[in-house]
């Protein structure tokens, strides 16, 4: 098949699209607020309708509990892949509303950009890959690939009711491999393939000691105080060179090669700039690591939270008898998350906690997501963004979780190709969300390489 | 003189002197409470009338600023030592009324005790004082000692207007000795006297870190994270043995003589009864120290609240950029307040606080008070009591800090002498709060033979 007519097709039919994407806009669909449930379910019927004028087949509206999966394919492709594009079309709240420039669901164009709420989270994004459909069934009458649409209604609540709906159309849904679209590349000028995510093992530690607080002077220096066990605990986490003092908690951890590091070298921002736009002296991370590898390729234990005792105005001279603390672990590569839990209880077991009772408490968890950047769908996604960006695209790691992505991996053990449209600094989740009508170009013809990628 | 006259004069004169203990009971002279304000001033002038009736002179109530002091004394015991008596006409709040098994403010007799508020804390102990002054002076025309009355209103709300009192009516005031009756003994059957109370140095530690608070994902294990470092801070200020680790804290703690330890041993309770009653497996303290030890004559460091981040519901995935501990040293002996808190200070600069910054504030602090058993004023007291309860006292120490004893210490440079005539488990500060009649007795006899012994 010809990429040419496709991309012809796009371009020249560009500014209708564009007025389409505008009409998706100012459909005010945020799932977190239940006023625009009919929003919600409007903008699930828009999307559905412009999905059967694109020609994708089996187009429904489907329930789930909460707000509807969009659900669509295209199947003739015989003997070729199988992707199921995932998205959502649901948005953030847009309050408050006065710091917008112009109002969030009213989208205007300025400066070469789409301003709206959901601009680039997720509505353009997504409906980059629909264009496209169209775009080769009106030039060819069919795809290079087979294509499942999946575009969710709950991503900004948390996918709540996701898991349990892949698991309940597993047949319906399952593929060959995922394409997300929903986020930046790594920078204005550098187009990147997103190879990992970090996963995440939560968990509460409480320390218990006397019946209730004791006075400090009466008990002061004669009872285990609540608050020293935990800190030293917290203390115990690392080393002074910043390495997880925790055994074992590195199994599974990739060591980098050599050519890895030199990229990160280059991925890496500038300590300085990062440490003056956070209003600290000097960052500070495991040492012999830098600041993106620290924060991307590096597992974490960070305490989230810290409370016992008396914190209001001057003192109360008690000996508390509680003390609670949130915790956090980004793994990444191999890690699992029991694993973790259950070194880190381990750990704890082994320190002295003499007269007070320590309750480690599991809360969630989720497995880090890491495909190689060796895979060939990846190999194919570069290649395309190399001719959609004119650029050769960066690997990055992002150190987040999104636990979707290990969600579809789990269900459907697919490689995830991150294929993101957006760019940096677009204010996704605050006022002036926007999204550069130049990546518009370069994701529909990302994507039309990509999947001619797929079809060699 | 003649103690025989005296005591034979108290013991003919005890139930009226018990019957105007009770019209002293019934005034709710409740020193937090606005709407007592009328009451602290009828307890205030009811006290000076008996003063005076007494035969003390220049009876005065005398404003503060706050609930008047009252003062009377007399002085003319000519080369003879003057005692200044200190005690409070206020009582504590007497809620919550319906744990009372008969009303606070009327009291009863029951099982040879007084049930009321203030019965104990500090009405009785006091009256004590004045009814032996009348004793001596109807029947020998004279006191053995000159002595200086100081009963203030404000004891129960932190002694708000003594400290400039003690200093503007510095002349009026100083005396030889002070004498204060406003605890319990050691034991139902074992007088004591406290030789030692526990100084206070307390701080507040705070550590700032970006400025705001951060993704976990994206900043996790990149920038510093306060508690992380809050937490080291404290871990460090402890050893494994319990020790405090910090450089020069020791300085100025007496080494214990085997006699004391000897002692000490006899004092401390049992730790298996302690963890008991506070439900804890099992204690922990200084290495080395018993809890008696440990809670009295040893100095601490305490974490009383520790607060950052995140503590509600579940999981919030942030990199904090605040912590906050509120710490209070208890200290003994020779410690300096200002020189801990300098000590603490110098500590935490050679810790490793890279990525943030570290704020230590000073709060209050007093100095610790120790009197030698040795000193010849509680050398006469032990024999007093010795004589007064049918039983040599032991000295103790208390592990708690009464701020206004290191005033008076300031302000005149004098021994303090600790005479309690209350009973532990009184319930001060709570319902069905009670004096044991017996120690009417036994705390008259006491204070008449101290006299005679200050005679001498």
């Amino acid at each position: 098949m010809s990429t040419n007519q496709v991309i012809a097709y796009l371009a020249e039919h560009k500014d209708r699209m564009i007025a389409e994407l505008f009409d998706y806009l100012r459909i005010p669909s945020v799932s977190s607020q239940i006023h625009h449930n009919d929003d919600m379910r409007q903008a699930a019927s828009w999307l559905a309708n412009r999905m059967i004028e694109a020609g994708l087949e089996h187009v429904e509206v489907m329930e789930t509990g909460g707000h509807p999966v969009v659900y669509g394919d295209w199947l003739h492709a015989e003997g070729k892949p199988t992707a199921i594009i995932y998205g959502h079309y649901d948005v953030q709240p847009a309050e408050p509303f006065e710091l917008w420039t112009t109002p969030p669901f009213e989208p205007e164009i300025r400066d070469n950009k789409i301003y709206a709420r959901g601009a680039t989270d997720d509505k353009a994004q997504v409906y980059i890959h629909i264009k496209t459909v169209e775009a080769y069934l009106r030039t060819h009458g069919k795809l290079p690939i087979n294509v499942k649409f999946c575009i969710e209604g709950e991503e900004e609540i948390s996918s709540v009711h996701l898991p349990e709906f892949l698991s309940t159309h597993h047949e319906q849904l399952k593929a060959d491999l995922m394409v997300i679209s929903d986020g930046p590349i790594h920078d204005f000028d550098q187009p990147s393939i997103c190879v990992g995510l970090r996963g995440l093992a939560c968990l509460e530690i409480e320390v218990h000691g006397a019946k209730s607080d004791l006075h400090s002077g009466m008990f002061g220096g004669g009872v285990a105080n609540p608050l020293h066990v935990l800190s030293h605990i917290i203390a115990s986490f690392h080393d002074e060179d910043g390495h997880i003092a925790i055994e074992g908690f590195y199994e599974g951890v990739h060591e980098m090669s050599e050519a890895i590091r030199e990229n990160n070298a280059k991925l890496s921002p500038d300590p300085n700039d990062v440490a003056k736009t956070l209003q600290v002296d000097v960052l500070y991370g495991e040492r012999g690591y830098n600041f993106y590898e620290q924060t991307t390729a590096r597992p974490t234990i960070e305490i989230n939270g810290f409370a016992g005792g008396y914190f209001g105005e001057n003192i109360k001279s008690i000996v508390p008898n509680h003390a609670i603390a949130k915790i956090s672990c980004r793994l990444v590569d191999e890690q699992d998350p029991e694993h973790i839990l259950n070194l880190i209880n381990k750990h704890i077991n082994k320190l002295n906690t003499t007269g007070v009772r320590v309750e480690v408490r599991k809360l969630l968890g989720g497995k880090p997501f890491v495909v190689s950047p060796d895979h060939p769908y990846i190999q194919k996604a570069a290649k395309a963004y190399e001719i959609g960006f004119g650029k050769k695209p960066v690997f990055t790691r992002s150190g987040g979780s999104i636990p979707i992505v290990q969600t579809f991996v789990e269900q459907f053990n697919v490689p995830v190709v991150m294929m993101d449209f957006g760019m940096p600094g677009e204010n996704m989740h605050a006022p002036d969300e926007h999204f550069h009508l130049v990546n518009w170009e370069c994701g529909v013809n990302t994507l039309v390489q990509f999947w001619t990628e797929m079809d060699n």
